[in-house]
């Protein structure tokens, strides 16, 4: 599955447009996020992306769970929210 | 609808908790959280609720979009998640 990372300084309208983007092509995408700031983006740019697909009679829901991620090495625990179309 | 209210402070166990209960009552709530760390605790709550429904046979999933919340007689722009059974 194609995965989007998201950082604490990602702008949510061009996270939200790839989202849509792999929504309409592959109908599903997994936004990875970690730390309050990320996720915060990554939620907002959920929450764009559902009106960028809406008009193609597409509605998206988010399923939130944990992931651990390693860093350089080091593991850290993030968010990982896919995306798919209802 | 049920509205939980999830502020940067709230602890995302006991938010789950609340989550799971409505769901297992009333099928759906909404949960609003209003800047990054409110959010993060939001986001981070559904997962763990996740968890506390499953065995019951129940997924959930969750519709993230802006709300405007009056606080103190100001607007302040926040996050509706509306959780729902898939």
């Amino acid at each position: 599955m194609e995965v989007l990372k998201v950082s604490a300084g990602s702008k949510p309208v061009a996270v939200a447009g790839a989202i849509a983007g792999v929504i309409r092509s592959k109908g599903k995408v997994e936004v990875q996020a970690i730390g309050a700031g990320a996720i915060n983006q990554a939620v907002k740019a959920i929450a764009i992306s559902r009106g960028y697909v809406a008009p193609g009679g597409i509605e998206i829901v988010c399923i939130p769970s944990f992931i651990d991620i390693s860093i350089d090495g080091e593991e850290r625990t993030g968010i990982r929210l896919l995306v798919e179309v209802r």
